[in-house]
């Protein structure tokens, strides 16, 4: 860890994310242009993110499977062909084995190309449906400026693809999705997330629609942290996925994907750090928390070790994540500012008074509180504390956002307005896309989701004063 | 599922597996050659594979971390001035974004030529030590001849990369994670399995010893099963990857690796299927206990489904993988035929008279056995027959090898031996590997392993006569 401090997010919020995921051992730069190393402390608070939406997707009738990471050209050639189709800049294999490949070979984007011709053979009749499969895999969109999370030559995540015999059923499969990425953001990653639907502008090509998540970080910038699609029947004519239906006539699948990647580790260092550092909240933290030993020579060494390897296998006896930081070669004040830097939620002091006195000191990372417990009362109350802190780190990011959402007055108020403080803006549009351009074109704002149901647009077009027809939500965003 | 039965084992194994992976759902091939889909049931298989070793290798003391895909080919190159490296056929990208790149990139075949670099930058001193790091990833290694899941261009693995402080450290390293691979191998996947030390010609370039361990499959090849290498400081001098060490001196950094691979779910499925299908250990079966309720009728219908999902849900709460098979449109027959094929470990059969009576029938894949029992009794012995039935697999594959494993009398007895009846030939050698090299090009078969520890080689070389040294273990290897 570096010893100057962090840059503060007010003055130069880049610089700081930039700095905080590098000193506190998130990840790097790889080696390859443009790619990153997730280091053990930023893949840990991955791991927890697979977890939790993993167990989700299984709770919810969902398998895992696997297709391959190489696919023909000619595959993602018919995508352009059939579909408006997504065209994310490619990754081209062309020698294989020392010879030129006859059929350049194109690293996976995303999957619908090879997953739509594969289900064509698996589905028959309607008996076989729904597929509800999902794949968690990296993926590669070759990129010309990059940040770390946040967009990658490579990144890592999940892409749910289901077909059904409905396009009801695959519609209730789209919102069902959504709904399990929202519990995500919000009671895992303690984000709060708008959900909402994405105007045509901002649907993926190929969708019918796509509904998404948009968490609020804390330079006032939305982050779409996961989205799910209906695909209507688009990916079943393109790839002649047919199977005969229950009035025995020959039928196009219909389909829908999601999904959620290593862009929301970035988010959640964005929606929660300070300018200690990281904050992150206990159910994705690696370490929930750290007991410093505090000591000045071998006597006191060995009394607070003591009580820290006791306080250390008690908690993990619970299975709560803990770590004993006794490295000689560090004194305590470093080892408080390195551990917050890295967001751990409780920090456990153990001082030879503290030994004397059969007590301990707990920091509060999301707070920035201490007090003095009892070492059993301390051991006890860990748990409780933690889910105190995974609720604190939540309210706080909603006061953020509630804080930061600003009911749009007139154009004019609300172009100066995002320009100064960014966040949500909230206000009344005609649908049309031409006022939806011009806003974005004027002030950087996109329309981050309109509701998942019509509600009372509450007045004129910000834009063009013509009758409203939905409430949009406006902000600048990653 | 086709209606013909699938080829025998006896009679053309290559031809059983090839039908036997299809036709369970386990696997196919991808749409660009020499490529896999994993499909759920094959997948299944993979992710209780990657739960048993990553909860083995947190627990001791590893983290996981990820790097990227992409290798700048010069690092490749640096590899093979520097080692007599590993020449797997290489996947290289030219293209990105529309252009042609300055340097092509390599698709990681195996990762060791970009982790070095990249701990070098990680390591200053001893106390940074040791690097206990592992991934999960896919690798590329462009395959003229494929099989699924054998040998394939793109496959899942973890590679774990340690760097350490000392020599011996590293080598505890290795030989901890090759008791981690049989572990897994052995209670898990129910694959007894050869423990020992590869010989210099079998060894992993940049190596400077390989352990190994090797199961036996139903038709009497060997396959190497997961290995774990010590690197010395090979891979540390070529990436000049130094840290100050405890007398204050720089020096060059201990190294090992080791992976394990979706290999062994072809190994899984080679080590126990029979003539009916797959044969899987419960620990690893997606499903371990399988509903077939068996009716005529409606009234029949809702009777025994009753009953079947009052089994299921109980079974469920006590986390057993269950499932009930309502599928209206085929018979009890043809289900039970395929509940065989998919290796489920136990199927539990309700007919109208069972529910009459409170009973079920149990039937063992692994035994073939049936048996009659109240449904209380049933379904608290469940937890009970899966532990047996996953012993009994172990016994069964043991008791193959066992009577499979020849002591090698002279060496025309072996060559002309190991050509009728493969399996494993024990026997001494003097070490030289002219000797092995004969063997290897008379018989088609090789050293698997050697002893961890010298022994007694209990004779004089069976090739040469000259005086033995090692007791080597041959056989014909996948």
């Amino acid at each position: 860890m570096a010893k100057d401090g962090l840059p503060k997010q007010a003055e130069d919020f880049p610089a700081w994310y930039q700095e905080v995921v590098k000193r506190s051992g998130m990840a790097e730069n790889g080696l390859a242009k443009g790619t990153m190393v997730m280091k053990p402390h930023g893949y840990a608070v991955w791991e927890h993110i697979q977890r939790a939406l993993d167990d989700r997707f299984k709770a919810t009738g969902h398998e895992n499977l696997l297709f391959p990471t190489l696919i023909p050209k000619s595959l993602i050639d018919k995508e352009q062909e059939h579909l408006d189709g997504f065209s994310p800049e490619l990754t081209i294999v062309t020698i294989g084995g020392g010879e030129v490949l006859e059929e350049p070979l194109v690293m996976r984007p995303t999957s619908e190309t090879v997953i739509w011709p594969t289900y064509g053979k698996w589905m028959q009749s309607y008996r076989d449906l729904p597929f509800l499969y999902n794949q968690w895999c990296n993926v590669f969109r070759w990129e010309k400026r990059t940040r770390i999370f946040l967009r990658t030559s490579e990144f890592i995540w999940q892409e749910g693809h289901t077909a059904h015999a409905t396009a009801d059923e695959a519609k209730e499969e789209v919102a069902r999705m959504l709904e399990v990425y929202r519990e995500v953001a919000e009671d895992v990653l303690a984000i709060p997330v708008l959900t909402g639907k994405k105007t045509p502008a901002e649907t993926f090509p190929g969708a019918v629609y796509s509904l998404a998540i948009e968490g609020l970080m804390r330079d006032g910038k939305a982050l779409q942290s996961g989205t799910s699609h209906f695909l209507g029947q688009n990916f079943s004519r393109a790839y002649d996925c047919q199977f005969l239906n229950q009035d025995g006539e020959q039928e196009y699948a219909w389909g829908t994907s999601w999904g959620f990647s290593t862009r929301m580790v970035g988010g959640t260092i964005m929606a929660h750090g300070d300018d200690r550092g990281l904050r992150l909240p206990p159910a994705v933290a690696p370490v929930q928390v750290v007991v410093v030993p505090i000591y000045k020579n071998d006597e006191e060494r060995s009394g607070v070790l003591e009580v820290a390897e006791k306080i250390k296998t008690t908690l993990a006896g619970n299975l709560i994540r803990v770590k004993v930081d006794d490295r000689d070669q560090y004194r305590p004040g470093f080892k408080f500012s390195e551990w917050e830097l890295k967001g751990v939620p409780l920090r456990i002091e153990v001082g030879p008074k503290d030994v004397a006195a059969d007590q301990v000191v707990i920091a509060h990372r999301v707070s920035g509180e201490k007090q003095t417990r009892s070492t059993a009362d301390a051991i006890g109350q860990v748990a409780g504390l933690l889910a105190d802190a995974q609720k604190a780190i939540y309210q706080d990011a909603l006061a953020y956002r509630e804080a930061n959402t600003h009911e749009i007055e007139s154009y004019e108020s609300f172009a100066e307005g995002v320009e100064a403080e960014s966040g949500y803006w909230v206000g009344p549009w005609c649908g049309d896309e031409v006022c939806e351009a011009k806003v974005s074109s004027e002030t950087k704002a996109t329309i981050r989701v309109v509701p998942l149901e019509p509600t009372d647009p509450g007045g004129a077009c910000i834009v063009c004063g013509k009758p409203g027809t939905q409430r949009a939500t406006w902000a600048k965003a990653y």
